[in-house]
């Protein structure tokens, strides 16, 4: 398991396939499987992998792929729940109690608004009094939220309606399961400069786990992303 | 545009194709295009369309199909989004502030938590004041939290970052398009009775809308929901 | 490896997941995990899995998936290949010189079209004569187009343009990846009775493996197919 | 309708959306919609369609789309099936008797195998006898594959057996529907300088067919495709 903001975490569940794997896909087409990776002079199937990946035969790449347990604040769901060819199952609060537990912004992602990026925070430094005042905001507004969805359900409201008021920084949790090429397109996306911050923690925690499992590829990756 | 909810609403754009799409898809399979609905006695492709849906040969729904323009709750689009063969564009809190404009229930809304159906909602009811006093508390919370969230932004604070606890009850917007199978699935699991109430609003009005534009695939979808 | 048809076979190449994937995906809803498939008296996680197959609450069995490799006739790819959601890499004749290898029919295979099914063989049966010359006229075509094939490529014709000619029956090989939802989906449509025969093998051999790795699934999807 | 290759065509069924809808599609994320596109000078919405385009922001683009029937050889529908994302309607020939149409290539297409591109055809030329004994063989062999099939037909032989030598250049019929963002990847893999030379023709005549509906879209991709 590996930590992600205040509350969150990417935690492996199993993965299938290897960098192999792309290799006998991408042979499939001419009937060979594969021969070996190779040495630095004699580079075998190494230059194979190159060769897909720079020249985008992507198709090799979904022989293969992981699964994570996630947990993260609603607001990293809703962009990463934009990627429709993963598969997911979230908690749900229709069903349970959400935990009380919710993100709060470390001091220093609190910025101004970037002057020439419409979407981004900026490099600008604000008043320290102002940055303190506005994460109190935060916890104080989350704290009167949880409670009185607690005095609902103490009330016997039905959860899926106690839960209305719900902020996007309370975390939730899922498992998602994709295949490495939809992990690529997830990292290449989710780990640009424009990304939101948030969301590029657990990109680059899943890009650390990928690894271990791909290093060929995620090396490749890392040269020229998707 | 037709209402939904206190302030959201769906709005036609535009949609392709008819029920006649259906047939002509279907006829590809034997050559033959579309040859007339026929009548009562003499069904003609009629009993083609009946026999498509009752036997679930869905690829011709595929053929046909519509957008939308939809303003609804964050917890309605969290459910929305999870159908992965829609296109979606939405409103984004990075680039603009979201508008002070949130769901609040109605009355009859806040009952107790179904006894034999965890996800739901019952039938029993709740005393006056318990109804009167959530409701109360969501507003409040809602006001709160919009106020800080202008705060934030007048103080400078990148918009990303501004609108961290944002409640699901507020309203976003979005443009939706997807094929006639699609929807059909979406309606068949939205319009459910075990569907939250919220989102079956939205499926009720597509429905209607839907209904002008492929009036005897509604019918068939009436009869038999996929 | 498992042999289909006269020169096909499935092999397992590798499955990610179980039937205990299923539960953890369904019980990531209300926060819980795996609890023991329990016993006939007291049935624990094995009613759970009955219960979401029963009401097609399919995501969770996205969370496991099996690869294999497959040998079969280019008239079982066409028909293969429409299912979408699966991950393929499939010999190229465009690459590489296609084997002398074709499907024929077993003599009771041999009948006549169906008088009340448009699209099947039914059961009434031919005059032996006329099965024998349809079976010598499929071979000598097959060999023909082989020899013209082979002599175009000795010619230096390029290879894309010298398989012009290659017959459906031809056998051709790839690798194949989906989620296990996918692969029931798949043996839904594929095992119905009016699915050609020829795919049908295919499927009853796909179940097969399958039932190694999800056997309580797969017993579900036999008491009701998808 | 537009003629493809010797007996194909491409023919226009409907489109959806327009240049228009992109911009509609994009403008959610800030609340604003289509402002007009501008002249050289003062560029207005045209600026924002490039930015869109040329920094990857896809998903407007599928806010529209094309429908289209096609006459193709089975070796260009094996290929064009395995975009994923676009809906199929195809001639049945367990339905059906399929008519006597195959594809002969044109003399200037016969030439060697490229010495440095596996997969393609080369500039290198061929003996004038050579070419034209291919393409004697190839029309003997469709001719006497279709002889053979009219009898098998004859003598009651089932279509779904009937047909099983159907060579990959017997000419077949669809309904294909796809968004403009597919049809995009479609023509970027499938107007490229190593895509068959066969498809490379369906996919120019689909390229002319969309600059009439969404021409600025169209401009932008020619100068940087995907």
């Amino acid at each position: 398991m590996k930590k992600v903001l205040d509350h969150g975490y990417i935690s492996y569940i199993n993965h299938w396939g290897s960098d192999e794997s792309i290799i006998i896909g991408a042979r499939m087409s001419t009937g060979k499987g594969f021969i070996g990776w190779g040495t630095t002079e004699n580079p075998g199937d190494e230059k194979l992998l190159k060769y897909l990946w720079k020249n985008r035969h992507t198709s090799p790449f979904e022989q293969c792929g992981v699964s994570f347990e996630v947990q993260a604040p609603l607001m990293v769901f809703r962009e990463w729940h934009r990627h429709r060819t993963q598969s997911y199952n979230e908690f749900s609060a229709r069903y349970a109690q959400m935990p009380n537990l919710h993100y709060i912004p470390l001091l220093s992602r609190i910025k101004k608004q970037s002057e020439t990026n419409k979407q981004a925070t900026g490099n600008e430094e604000l008043p320290q009094e102002v940055i303190v005042e506005f994460l109190n905001r935060l916890e104080k507004e989350q704290q009167m939220i949880y409670n009185n969805y607690q005095w609902a359900l103490d009330q016997g409201i039905a959860k899926e309606v106690a839960r209305i008021n719900t902020p996007v920084s309370r975390y939730s949790r899922m498992v998602v399961s994709a295949n490495l090429l939809n992990w690529l397109r997830f990292l290449g996306l989710r780990l640009a400069p424009n990304a939101q911050w948030e969301i590029r923690q657990y990109a680059e925690a899943i890009k650390l786990e990928m690894e271990k499992y791909f290093p060929r590829t995620l090396e490749l990756f890392k040269e020229q992303p998707i």
